[in-house]
């Protein structure tokens, strides 16, 4: 079983696969009499299709043990999602590049300090792997008519470890 | 000075002004082979006008003292406009009814358990307003051209307290 070895999340290191939302980094201006900081525009929200909309749900998550068993991924052709953490448990982000429609060798990240991601449309994604305990999450993702969900499982499970 | 009472948040006493974004009571379905649930679609957002487009932004604001003095509200012509408390700190969630362009008296709600709000399309409602602490928040509302902001100063502040 091939093992894949989570790094730090960092906006760089995930470019090519959506944002990270975060403060870090984050364009800000003051508002309402410099009583509020605002990050601005933190994620690009993509919502294809002729009645594709944006929304906002919550997740609940069940915590998974590491090392992870990586069965799956799966993508969302018509829509970005993003999920942002209303705790500081962090979580595992998986994500692959497209090989003429099959995912490629998984990258993970480990989140730290609440950071939240968001998966730009049609990009090859674990499912939510909340660490440590139940963790609550914002989604925005996209609602409306059409298939919006690939699934894709792997021959051979990965092994997905975190650094001590 | 009137003085203004703030109650208890419910989704049917904030109905008539938008959302309240809550797991009680919320449609939810499990997920990822029963590891997460999915509370789904908790707020409506809208963006009007040719390229309005949903953004998703980080608030960081400093808390109100008790009793608030309450100066001004303002509304988002072209989009609504959602708050989501990223701690535990309750905020004031402040609104008025539209008489013919101008905002009726206020009505002011505590939230509490994270309850988030989302404001509808031209809803007149008070800045952000966290009480406590200093206090995180997401938002999720209108980017785009057009004037999507108004803002109403009262000619006599109003007070708003908390009852204990």
């Amino acid at each position: 079983m091939t093992t894949i070895t989570a790094s730090p999340l960092t906006a760089e290191s995930f470019n090519e696969f959506g944002d990270v939302i975060q403060t870090d980094g984050a364009a800000s201006f003051e508002i309402n009499q410099g009583m509020c900081t605002r990050f601005h525009d933190l994620a690009k929200i993509e919502t294809s299709g002729p009645d594709g909309h944006p929304l906002i749900s919550l997740a609940r998550g069940k915590p998974y043990r590491l090392p992870l068993h990586l069965t799956m991924v799966e993508r969302h052709p018509l829509g970005s999602q993003a999920f942002i953490p209303l705790s500081d448990n962090p979580f595992l982000v998986i994500v692959c590049q497209d090989n003429n429609g099959v995912p490629g060798i998984p990258q993970a990240f480990l989140t730290a300090n609440r950071q939240g991601i968001n998966y730009r449309q049609n990009i090859w994604h674990g499912i939510l792997t909340p660490l440590h305990d139940m963790s609550d999450f914002i989604i925005i993702d996209r609602g409306g008519g059409g298939n919006n969900l690939e699934e894709y499982f792997f021959d051979q499970p990965y092994q997905v470890i975190v650094p001590e």
